[in-house]
């Protein structure tokens, strides 16, 4: 049963964190600290390794390495300005272990603080003022949308600067799409809550940012049946969708213990932290060990428009709003059908006081089809098995959008990772009747700009074992003019491959079936006599548009090439650097590579060593006003699949489908 | 209700069956024809759009187009050798209103005369012989696997030739995995049933095709467990996976009327034949037309291997064997949840009469995740709704391999085309120890050579109406160093796009983000001010391997590009040419737009034209031992979605999602 003692990989319990916020209060005398952050440290690999080893084979826990907490505080320097300060914590022994002040840097997005902007903002006499100028509807409420500011190379970077985009809300109703009605009026916000710029928007292809104040086009407003999305202003739905219940009358497939799930020959543990949001740790199948932690480490959302302010519009929606601090709780019945089994995540308040994040993961089964199906047509006898697969799944709100990222663990040893990209465009004005060669118009006078939506999947395989190394492969068709080469009819093919030597970014192409696969030189498979391995199946993706001499490019890094191969490092775990927020660039997965490539006593060689594999993938979202006002999921997968790991189909165990245990109904 | 007269899309009745046989009976007294075909001659799209928009505004039928049926039969000439006469017969006035002799014509594979082959192959003495030399294991049956031949330009191309595949059942269970021992040993047969070849297989890298028989390796017989999938052959299943009920307690949110299909606001008429399977027609969403045509329209399997007489491995699956032919009796339970509705097809008998093909199609709903979602931050209220999708499905078996095709439509207006390929690997014999490098040893002996599933996807569109373009979008970055534009941060991209004017195919780049759009020029979004369309979600996939001077590749044509777009012509369904049988090249698509380009009478525009859309995509199949003995599911999915085609989310009046509708269940 559930061990008492956290697993080194469980996130802080409630108590951790208290114990952390305590002993980094003591150290801090008299700081009054604002917690921005107390979560898990994880522990060094190699100390895991041995643990893990150690639990595999039912061993005490002599080497359980030590719980660690990661703890970012904002503390008032003498000088009276706000300084991060990044404490390690053990708590094990109740000391600080590494104490780091990062002056220039930021933590993630603090929701209390921006709140603080907004009211300053709307305080603000100048701002009031603009607003009347507007002369906007009746009744109408002003909303204003405070953002990180994206560095565009022309504010101060050390200092904290927010941008307030301006909307309305036309009806009483606070569940009213507010992005619907973006204004004409920007607001540029000090880190002392001071309004330093005041923008009017450029509303037309040549227009540009303006002092003056042009009144609202009430010519703008919408009927609600194309601009609102909540029921509560909408005409009643559609009735002829008929109800469809999951049914799993012995209950589910799956067992927990604590943070450890077991289903179908699968293991592995769950984590969650205010960043990442949902991990995987310790993945295995059939108790063959094959990655070692798995999650989605970044997500860039750049916008395309190149009229300032817009330029400022780039998300770090990981680095600088956090996947965990902004899941869903996900509700029963709604998020998910079937027998459900929720993870609950723990925060922290400012004070340092734990706070429940309830319902922040689920864990559920789907039917996923058909996995496998033979008739032998001498026989007329068909053996047909269905798909079951494992969801581990976390949604999360950052402002307008939602994103959808599930885990999906299937019967024959595959993973795939689903993002669905959902919610409302980010909008801005536009004159009624222009358009402009970045963005779509949705609604009379609203505009859904261009932009992008880079994901990077972090891959930490243990392929049978840690050292692994990536291998590049082709399909090519053999020359027909080669007289060594066998290819009389012209017909045959040939792959090649490569064993990538170094650290680097490289490129997909389907053109070639260029398949990336992560194999263990160290284990061949005993009947095909090639290394085990597993193949990414990726998600292809146009790469980052905005130019690499762009602030954009110099931030993400990532964007620029589909997969990266990196050697483990134990704090390497973000491509685009652990503090985003308004960060100077350089800061990324490719100048990380670079400076160990120019140091001589760095290694950069990947090949039979413990690497971490990065995924980039995403969408380059121009709008369809079938976007709005909410956006159908678009759905975007990367697949992991045994190739020539197990000695054939790890499924062929799957019981044969029935109508005696399915129970379909014939219309 | 069901009007008792067949719609003009509907396959043709049992009764339509038998009096098109008498009719052409009739028309070749003494012939004594084998009726290998007798379908549905689809209404020209001219009389069938002036019959639907009569239908549309509820006049009575006045224009309702004949009812004809192509029939194709075999007879036997005067110099005593088989032709092929296919004859187009009106059934309402009971008469041939066209006949074609085609000598050197084949139509698809007559599996009683693959019989017939095996049967000759067997009783011939040499071929008892070379059995006896391999000197196989006590207790082992011979199965002999007759494939149609892959011209290669070795053989007659117009006389039908067979090719017979040598395997091996161990055990006496006939459900026993005879791919899991191909034997050394191959066999020609004449169209007359006469052996003409005898081979013995390449075993190795450098081994060719030779007379000398070597016994077979019993060192090659394989544990049940490495080799059977069958579960009379297998050890018990896995216990661990639970029961799963879709239970739908008010019934599916479809109806159907004949084979009218109405589903949230689509409507569809299902159509069956014997060579595509599965056919849709007058697709419409909330009654706007949508695609007049869509289905499979061909599929090419070409076998990587180039050592003779492997490049006589390559088959049309639908022009050669027949996606409806094959077609699965689909089984309550088995090959999907929920509320089924099942659709029956009809064939004939060498003698002309109707045959029913019970179940070939099932339509049923399915649950697909979260269709869209947003919390407002501000107030935590979260609206969410549950995709619901309604899936058309038919599955193949081609001798070895399964397909599962189907269609989802989506309540966001979506149609994704999911094909699955599952079932047991080609395979060919190999000498214990030994590699190549064109294929997987997946048992000791068992070489499941490289190979490709290339399809083509057949979209005859009609969005808004007939004259459509296809219009293709790519993402760039604007140009730093151009004064004339306006990109001072670096960060700004637009699109490109080009209308194509001409007939051709075309290419995927991801990388551009290249978009393919089908467009109505003349229909203009009322908001976007763009024309409304539907966009391609591709399938990116390796083109054809094979040389273009093979044999392989002058036959199939439409493997060298991923979009091909054409004039709309009635009798242009298939991208390899009608026949495919041992065709010697040149007929497919590109030849038939090269031949218009070249012929002065001939229009080749195809902007604001009727036009149909071909998408080519499948996989570069290198297989791993995980699909061995019997493959899991490799899927492949295309998509159509609309871009500004409506004035909003389509889906936005689906309810929201709740548990006292869905009734979950939580751990």
């Amino acid at each position: 049963m559930h061990n008492s003692k956290p697993h080194p990989f469980d996130p802080l319990t409630p108590v951790e964190i208290t114990q952390a916020a305590k002993i980094v209060q003591d150290e801090l005398p008299g700081a009054l600290p604002n917690f921005r952050v107390i979560t898990l440290q994880e522990p060094p690999k190699n100390e895991m390794l041995h643990f893990l080893e150690q639990e595999d084979h039912g061993q005490s826990h002599a080497s359980r390495p030590a719980r660690k907490a990661r703890v970012q505080v904002i503390i008032r320097t003498q000088s009276d300005s706000n300084e991060m300060v990044e404490l390690i914590v053990n708590l094990d022994q109740a000391v600080v272990c590494k104490k780091d002040h990062l002056p220039g840097k930021h933590p993630y997005i603090d929701s209390a603080y921006m709140q603080a902007v907004e009211s300053a903002c709307r305080a603000d006499p100048r701002i009031e003022a603009e607003i009347q100028k507007l002369k906007l509807p009746e009744g109408s409420t002003v909303v204003i949308e405070p953002w990180a500011y994206a560095t565009d190379g022309m504010g101060d970077m050390t200092e904290r600067t927010s941008m307030c985009w301006f909307y309305m809300r036309l009806s009483d109703n606070p569940d009213a799409n507010y992005y619907a009605y973006p204004l004409d009026l920007c607001a540029e916000v000090s880190e002392q809550l001071q309004v330093t710029k005041i923008y009017h928007l450029p509303s037309s292809e040549d227009d540009r940012v303006s002092e003056d104040a042009r009144p609202y086009d009430h010519n703008k407003v919408n009927s609600a049946d194309l601009s609102e999305y909540h029921p509560s202003l909408r005409p009643p739905p559609r009735t002829s969708t008929k109800p469809y219940h999951v049914v799993q009358p012995q209950g589910p497939s799956f067992k927990t213990d604590g943070n450890l799930v077991s289903w179908e020959k699968w293991t592995m543990r769950v984590g969650f932290n205010y960043r990442e949001g949902l991990t995987l740790h310790d993945i295995r199948y059939d108790d063959r060990s094959l990655f070692y932690r798995m999650s989605l480490s970044e997500m860039f959302v750049p916008y395309g428009d190149p009229r300032s302010p817009f330029p400022r519009k780039g998300a770090f929606d990981l680095g600088n709003d956090g996947a965990g601090i902004n899941a869903n709780n996900l509700r029963l019945g709604c998020d998910c059908l079937g027998v459900i089994k929720y993870f609950d995540g723990w925060h922290n308040t400012m004070t340092g006081e734990p706070v429940k994040l309830p319902n922040v993961v689920c864990c559920h089964e789907q039917d996923d089809g058909i996995l496998w199906k033979h008739t032998n047509f001498r026989t007329q006898n068909a053996v047909v098995t269905r798909s079951r697969i494992l969801v581990l799944q976390t949604i999360i709100t950052v402002s307008n959008y939602e994103y959808i990222f599930a885990f999906h663990f299937g019967q024959d040893a595959s993973i795939h990772y689903e993002v669905r990209a959902t919610g409302i465009l980010s909008t801005c004005p536009i004159n009624i009747g222009d358009s402009v060669g970045y963005g779509t118009v949705v609604a009379p006078g609203v505009l859904a700009p261009y932009h992008q939506h880079l994901f990077s999947l972090r891959i930490d395989p243990s392929i049978d074992g840690m050292l692994n190394s990536l291998q590049v492969e082709e399909s090519h068709a053999l020359p027909i003019d080669n007289p060594a080469i066998h290819n009389p009819f012209r017909v045959g093919y040939t792959t090649s491959s490569e064993i990538i030597a170094e650290e680097g970014g490289l490129d997909l192409d389907f053109s070639k079936n260029r398949t990336f696969k992560i194999i263990n030189e160290n284990a061949t498979n005993p009947i095909t006599g090639t290394p085990v391995g597993f193949k990414l199946l990726p998600c292809y993706s146009q790469m980052l548009l905005a130019h690499p001499q762009s602030y954009h490019a110099k931030r993400s890094e990532f964007g620029s090439h589909a997969i990266w191969v990196t050697r483990y490092n134990d704090d390497e775990l973000f491509p685009s650097g652990r503090h985003t927020m308004q960060s100077p660039g350089g800061e990324g997965i490719s100048s990380v590579i670079q400076q160990r490539k120019e140091d001589p006593d760095s290694k950069t060689s990947v090949r039979n060593e413990d690497i971490v594999i990065w995924h980039t993938f995403g969408s380059t979202h121009n709008p369809r006003i079938e976007d709005w006002p909410v956006m159908p999921s678009e759905k975007m997968v990367v697949g992991l699949k045994p190739v020539n790991f197990f000695t054939g189909n790890p499924s062929l165990d799957v019981a044969v489908s029935t109508q005696e245990r399915n129970r379909s109904v014939l219309v």
